[in-house]
């Protein structure tokens, strides 16, 4: 906590105060745009982007992470709350602040029970997939807005505000990094300079709404936005808890997966080390802080981060610097915000998520191995088509039923001795001397449920393939844990052999595992013996008979 | 399919009959026991076990399996139904089969996408958990039924019939196969014959109703059921598919796992192999039978699976002999199933789900690993706290938890030479040789998502451990598959050490893994040589700085 205080150099201060005011700029339009994708009114996406940040910079192990409200998690708050309240509502807000307050709840408990390790659980195709099919998602959505009226509607002045934005944001993120360091800029600070066209253009599109009047012409504006710091926000509505329960737990499984995947990209530039049972509790933090000063649901956007950290960012310090600035910006006249008009901000929105699609994971997931392809598929099918809780639920199952697979196929080799040694190797791999009625099988894995059963398939094949086996012998090595569940499967292992006249010997067993079984009933029962080394059992056993 | 009576032999015949007769006597109570367990009418218990055992037997692969409806089962139809329809009316049976055929479905899906390694998902201790939160849960709702007026009230007569019937049946469980051996008959005869006991009482108490008029003094009695055979079942509610969608999901899950868990017991008395595909694929049929003959999710039972083994049954004719004389039952009059007194139903499934406490494995869990004894008591706690629904999850969650914790921590070896031979081992254990810069280390596990992060993490570590390595040698001797995304992960481990100034080398990597990795952008891009073997990488690279 604070560690990055106690070290500060003040050669990280030049870098801060830049990563700081870049990100503050490009944050305000963000937050109002990610407050529209949640359907909120554009003043919640400030107030996320204030405190949650000066919690994550207390708790969080991330240099570089900027958190705030971000496009996917907005996207999920405003698929929760759709049926439950009218987008815009004070109901709406109220909902969104205690989706808000659960998420962090769930993600703070995570944290205190230290399961980090939990944001090991989407493979990388399923989270391109899910980010694919949500950006589409988030995209599509804004249509409408970019439109100025309900397609197939259009009203002409905003479309043109809108399509002009596009075309205008897209020319600025294909070519204003070369254009500004064709004029002299070194190439990082042309990189974040062209970062910042989303708000040049905001400005611009206020200052010509005001000028010409634009929602007498029938553009839609932000509206008033109130001045001011967010007050303490304690309102919930108690008929809702349970309702927003298992969205929250989704949406804070998935701020997590989203924060640190993007953390994780960047602390690898870095070398620096995330702490994920931190990341969690500063995570619920920030999304509790984001609660209780009237936001929604907020993230570690990947890429905010990375403009953070191109713009500069060595410390948290640049946070602290962008929220201090966006509560100054709220101070001052807000005024001329009301003016803003909606078609620009769509048009912002549509293209920050262009900018997340990424189809080089698909390209290289095709190639490489077709199932991991056809799950990131799969998962932006699940979001396209059943909606973005579903999508989740989608990629959750194909994780889990991806490492349930893994998990129950142990790799086990029969063992032979290498001639005139007194090792044993896998007489797939070596030629090696095995004995008729003494059969040698290595386990290579630790023995929990979801391998149990398929070792214990695994033994009666390799037993019909070696029918004369009166002993087998378990070569214990590599297994590092046996379970309570696996306990129960040697015991019924040792009941079934026995009954065949087989004996079930036991060969190298860890130090650790040995404590443990010393004082269980599989020892008590064994129809057979415990032997140091292999070698000890092949002496004892593969003449015996 | 089928190949039982492909190679049926005469000798099959008797016990096959044996255990037709008995488990038909003893399925008749029960089927409408747990038909009032799920909140319908009696007849539906009895339809739910005439065609699912029948599809059974064409699809299944266990010998001994006895599929039809089932406590734990009919608990989770009432939790799902309670608050869509009210107990025992038309709407709730339309719904009690349209969950069947969705579970049906589920696990047809799952069979035919070959996905029965799911079997292995629940550790013990968790579907142990599982079971004994649901044997209290169904053993209080049946409180009331047993005393015949809703507790604190009494029903006098109807308590001293209920409370009567639970004391013989008690004692009966307890003495009747003592009494019965010591009257002459073999142990195995006795131990069926005492299975019995809830027969002979039902017909006792039916034979006392009709005789005393139970109704006419108060007593609750099951009422008419109608005669005949089910008809064809086409009713569904149209309105309800989506919401049944979530439940039929657990349901499904479950069905399989209690099923599959009572199968893999008997079949390690019978060393038979079970073929978990094929299981899905029989119990999604089953369930889609009993949801076309008006009846509700169906399962195996282990209890009634043990009799069925226990009284001779060597194939599934057993099980179509059962259901032939059940539908025998059902044409034939039916009038006196009328008065059966429901107080002395309720002592029955009482009695019954007490048969299914079995706190031995939590005793062992305690003392062998108290992990898993805390994952048993939170998914009994979490059945009885938050309901039978509510648990599967809890179950589903920590058994999810643990295996990615598992997954999560692949074991990684530093390796050193040991003097005088080619061999190289894990430091920790040999007094192996070592070089100053360089590091070799062995990846014990396939390389994927859930592991990629730790074992990032453990290599930073390491290098962190020996700060002079110039060349990192991955010695990938047992890793057999790497997926997309450990193949991005290494890809970015070598652009870091790439940076830091260190080779990164492969050695033993496996003829499928190099197949994949031949065109991936890693072996492109890597800074540093591929090798055959450990010798050669340590020949080219101990010495080289």
């Amino acid at each position: 906590m604070l560690e990055w205080l106690r070290q500060y150099r003040r050669a990280h201060l030049p870098g801060d105060i830049s990563a700081g005011v870049v990100v503050a700029m490009m944050m305000i339009p963000q937050g109002m745009a990610y407050a529209m994708v949640a359907g909120l009114p554009p003043v919640a996406g400030l107030y996320a982007s204030i405190i949650p940040p000066l919690l994550y910079a207390l708790f969080g192990s991330s240099m570089t992470q900027s958190i705030g409200p971000m496009a996917i998690t907005s996207l999920m708050t405003a698929a929760v709350l759709a049926p439950l309240a009218p987008a815009g509502s004070g109901l709406h807000m109220v909902l969104a602040a205690q989706l808000a307050l659960l998420s962090g709840l769930v993600l703070l408990v995570c944290g205190l029970l230290r399961i980090g390790f939990l944001a090991n659980f989407f493979s990388r195709p399923v989270m391109n997939g899910f980010t694919l099919g949500s950006s589409i998602l988030i995209a599509l959505g804004q249509g409408d807005a970019l439109l100025g009226a309900a397609f197939p509607h259009v009203h002409v002045l905003s479309a043109c505000l809108g399509g002009g934005t596009l075309v205008l944001l897209l020319l600025a993120r294909r070519f204003l990094s070369r254009v500004l360091r064709t004029v002299g800029l070194p190439a990082t600070a042309a990189d974040v300079g062209a970062r910042l066209a989303p708000m040049i253009l905001v400005i611009s599109a206020t200052i010509a709404s005001s000028a010409f009047d634009f929602a007498a012409l029938g553009v839609q504006v932000t509206g008033p936005v109130p001045s001011g710091l967010p007050g303490l926000n304690l309102a919930t509505s108690p008929a809702h808890w349970r309702v927003l329960a298992q969205p929250a737990l989704l949406i804070g499984f998935m701020v997590f997966l989203i924060s640190m995947s993007g953390a994780q990209t960047l602390a690898l530039k870095r070398s620096e080390q995330l702490r994920s049972n931190y990341e969690l509790i500063a995570l619920g933090a920030a999304n509790i802080g984001a609660a209780l000063s009237g936001g929604f649901p907020v993230t570690g956007s990947l890429s905010r981060s990375a403009v953070n950290f191109a713009a500069g960012a060595n410390t948290p310090l640049a946070s602290v610097i962008t929220a201090v600035l966006l509560a100054l910006a709220l101070v001052a006249p807000t005024g001329w915000l009301a003016l803003l008009p909606l078609p620009v901000l769509a048009a912002t929105i549509i293209v920050a998520v262009l900018g997340m699609l990424d189809l080089e994971t698909l390209r290289t997931a095709w190639r490489y191995d077709r199932a991991d392809a056809l799950a990131l598929l799969a998962t932006a099918g699940g979001v396209l088509g059943l909606g973005v809780e579903a999508g989740v639920i989608v990629g959750l199952m194909l994780s889990m039923g991806a490492i349930i697979w893994r998990a129950s196929r142990p790799h086990i080799a029969v063992l032979g001795r290498i001639a005139g040694t007194e090792h044993f190797r896998n007489i797939n791999r070596y030629p090696g001397g095995t004995a008729p009625t003494l059969l040698l099988l290595r386990i290579d894995a630790g023995l929990f449920f979801a391998n149990v059963e398929p070792v214990r398939q695994r033994i009666e094949e390799e037993l019909a393939r070696h029918p004369a086996t009166r002993d087998l012998v378990l070569v214990l090595s590599a297994v590092n844990a046996i379970d309570t569940s696996a306990l129960f499967g040697l015991i019924e292992l040792n009941t079934m052999l026995k009954g065949r006249g087989i004996g079930l010997h036991l060969a190298e067993v860890k130090g650790p595992v040995m404590d443990r079984l010393k004082d269980s009933a599989l020892l008590d029962a064994l129809h057979g013996r415990v032997f140091l080394s292999t070698a000890m059992a092949w002496d004892a056993l593969s003449a015996a008979h």
